[in-house]
Parts: structure tokens; C-alpha cells; sequence
């Protein structure tokens, strides 16, 4: 379940895969490159006894994920011990097969359990802050005016172990080649879906002559 | 709040906007879009009393969202009543302000919130996985092998109504241009995000001399 250098991911009964078992990875490099990919993960908690799936901002580290939020502050204040639901989506493509049965999409998917901390310490909330940040736009930290004593008083920023977590994964063509339906002779594979960076949009309130930093440039 | 043309969302507790209210749409136009916009939802249900939020593919009309959901149909048979979560999100961008704390994302994200109902009917099934399969792959379901009655009977499809949703936008520029940080001289503007389609990727286990239909190749 894990190898040498990748402790493996524990499992419990919410992070057992029971479908599909063949997406399901145990390997933390797993959860660590799914989670790095990424900066838009979908937080689902109970507000007033109604699930609410919010998509917010996250940073990673070794074992931390941390994110904005002040619905899951509030929740977190209202029911200590809350535990909410952080999931990260990447959609790598649709996968097209010979019968509408076996279409499916190729993506990457972790999800992590727990009861978030609410951080209240300054040192630890400006960490987390630029986690978050540099996750989203690494190089900004050091670039932009950092935030204020009252800027931060204004945040709310949760960490959340990795300790409870799962990830599923899944890659290449459809599953129907070997079946009877090849017989169709139908086209089938797959038809990916990219996401990528677009060239910097300047602020039209910016004044002439200040250009993009090359950290922005990648 | 609703133009004569597109009627309005109704606002409930749950669907009133309570952050950011610029961001907040109430034209059922708004919804339309950001629903068409994309195949993957999260969807936010309690299991066994934990929020689980598990993407999944969805399919929609003028007034209903579909979408696949084994743990949403065992969940919807355990506790009839439980209501769900659906939340769509599209990431267009990276907000970059003269502060850290003006950093955003520019992004269109709808919220469902409903009980969905586990359609049994043979030919109302089939329509929701019609409606689900091209909302993804528009073609498809002229194109590939029809399910049978043995494999719609194993599929679950769930039928959500659009009665109760919201939406939020962000788009633009970042806040700050007119505020005093915009002294500092700091470059600013949005780093925009896209989702494309690439090239279609073969079957390695397709027979040469097949090619991909013209529906693919949009």
C-alpha cells in the first residue's frame, strides 16, 4: 500500500474507496500531486443543518491544507466539531467509448476529512496566507504589499490535516476495446480537456510604462 | 432583480448572497449559462452523518439538473427528505492586486439546493442520461451503442429541480486600482485561465482506418 519513501495514506471507513476500486490510489505522492495541481478546491459543510458546497481558494504543504472561509469560520464557531469535506477536482478529459455505458472521464480527485482549525495566532494566519497565495500565484508573496494588522484581523484562514484523505485517478482510453461492442466498429478514445494560462490582462487603471513581473511571465 | 425575458431566481435563507453581494445574479439567464457552461459538478450530500462532496457528471435542461450518483441514490434511499447540494464552478482567473488581500479569482459558480428525486422510469432514465451524456459530449447519443435495459437498470440517475439556486460571478480587474495602493507602482491585472479541448486521442486498441466523427472535431 505504500512504498518506501511515500508513507502510504492511512484508510478509514469514509476514505475506503468502495467503487471503482481501480481509481483509488493510496500513495501520498498521490495526494500531494493532486493537491499541487491545483488552487480551486470545493469545501462542503452543514450550515444550519443544510450541506453547502462552497468552491474557495487552498495552498498545500507536507501535511496541511490550508484556505479561506468565512461560512466554514462561522460553522466552525457555531459546531466545534464539525467535520467538513475538502475536495480537489482536475478534469483531464472525457472518455469517449463504443456504448454510452462505458463513457467516462479522465481526471485526478482527492478528498480530505476532517475538523478544520481556525487559526488565531498572527505568525501562523500571515503562514497560511502565504501558503494560499503562493499556491495561486507563486511569486506574489514577495510582490505585492503584504497584508495589515487589520487586513488579517479581517481574515479567516482554516487548517486542515491530511491525515484523513483518499484520491482517485483515472487515465486512458475506455475500458469497452476487448468487449463485444468493438465489433461496432465505432470510434472511441479519448478527447482531453487543458487548462492553461492566458498572457497577464493589465488593470486599465494601471499607468503606462509598468509591465508584468517575470514571475508572472511563466 | 429579473428581466422581462429570463424570470428571476427566487432567494430563499440558503440562496440569499450574504458576502460580496456585487457578486450575486438573480437573472435565471445567469444560471442558464453557467450550468451549460460546463459537465462537472460537485455534489454536497451527508453519509452515515459526514459531508461528503464527490464530483460527478451532470446534464441539464431549463429547469432540472440530472446527474449520476450512486452514493447520492443509496443516500436519497437511506434519508428521502435530505437535501443536496449541487455547486458548479468555472475558474476564468486569476485576480492580481497592488495588496494581498485584494487578490481574487475571477470565476461563475452556481449553487443548487434541492432534493433530488431517483428517477425509476425506464424512458425518463433514458432521457436524463441522454441529457447528462451530451451535455458532455454532444453527439454522442446518436453516435455510441444505446445502454440496454440490464445496464440502464445499474445506473443510478438523479433529477434535481432548479427552483432553489443561486449564482455568483466575479469578472474584471482587480478592487484596488483607486485606492492608495495604486502609489506603490505595483503591476496589476488578471491572469486569465482557459479550459480547451485538444486534438481526440485514439483507442490504442482501435482498429486502423477509423476515424473520429465530425461531432468531435468542434
Amino acid at each position: 500500500m505504500s512504498s518506501q519513501h511515500a508513507p502510504g495514506l492511512g484508510v478509514t471507513d469514509r476514505t475506503r474507496i468502495r467503487r471503482m476500486k481501480e481509481k483509488g490510489r493510496t500513495d501520498r505522492a498521490d495526494l500531494n500531486a493532486v493537491l499541487a495541481a491545483g488552487f480551486v478546491c470545493h469545501l462542503g459543510l452543514s450550515v444550519d443543518g443544510t450541506v453547502m458546497v462552497i468552491p474557495t481558494i487552498y495552498g498545500v504543504t507536507e501535511d496541511t491544507v490550508y484556505f479561506h472561509g468565512s461560512v466554514a469560520a462561522r460553522s466552525l464557531l457555531a459546531a466545534p466539531d464539525q467535520t467538513m469535506c475538502v475536495t480537489v477536482t482536475h478534469v483531464d478529459g472525457l472518455v469517449l467509448a463504443r456504448s454510452v455505458f462505458e463513457h467516462s472521464v479522465n481526471y485526478r480527485s482527492a478528498m480530505i476529512y476532517g475538523i478544520p482549525r481556525l487559526i488565531t495566532d498572527e505568525d501562523e494566519k500571515l503562514h497560511g496566507l502565504r501558503v494560499v497565495t503562493e499556491q495561486c500565484a507563486p511569486g506574489q508573496w514577495d510582490y505585492a504589499r503584504r497584508p495589515s494588522r487589520k487586513e488579517l484581523g479581517g481574515t479567516s484562514i482554516l487548517a486542515l490535516s491530511l491525515d484523513e484523505a483518499s484520491v482517485k485517478i483515472r487515465t486512458g482510453p475506455p475500458d469497452d476495446g476487448d468487449s463485444p461492442d468493438a465489433e461496432l466498429g465505432l470510434w472511441a478514445g479519448v478527447l482531453p480537456l487543458t487548462t492553461s494560462w492566458g498572457a497577464p490582462i493589465a488593470d486599465p487603471a494601471l499607468p503606462s510604462g509598468i509591465t508584468a513581473p517575470p514571475h508572472l511571465m511563466r
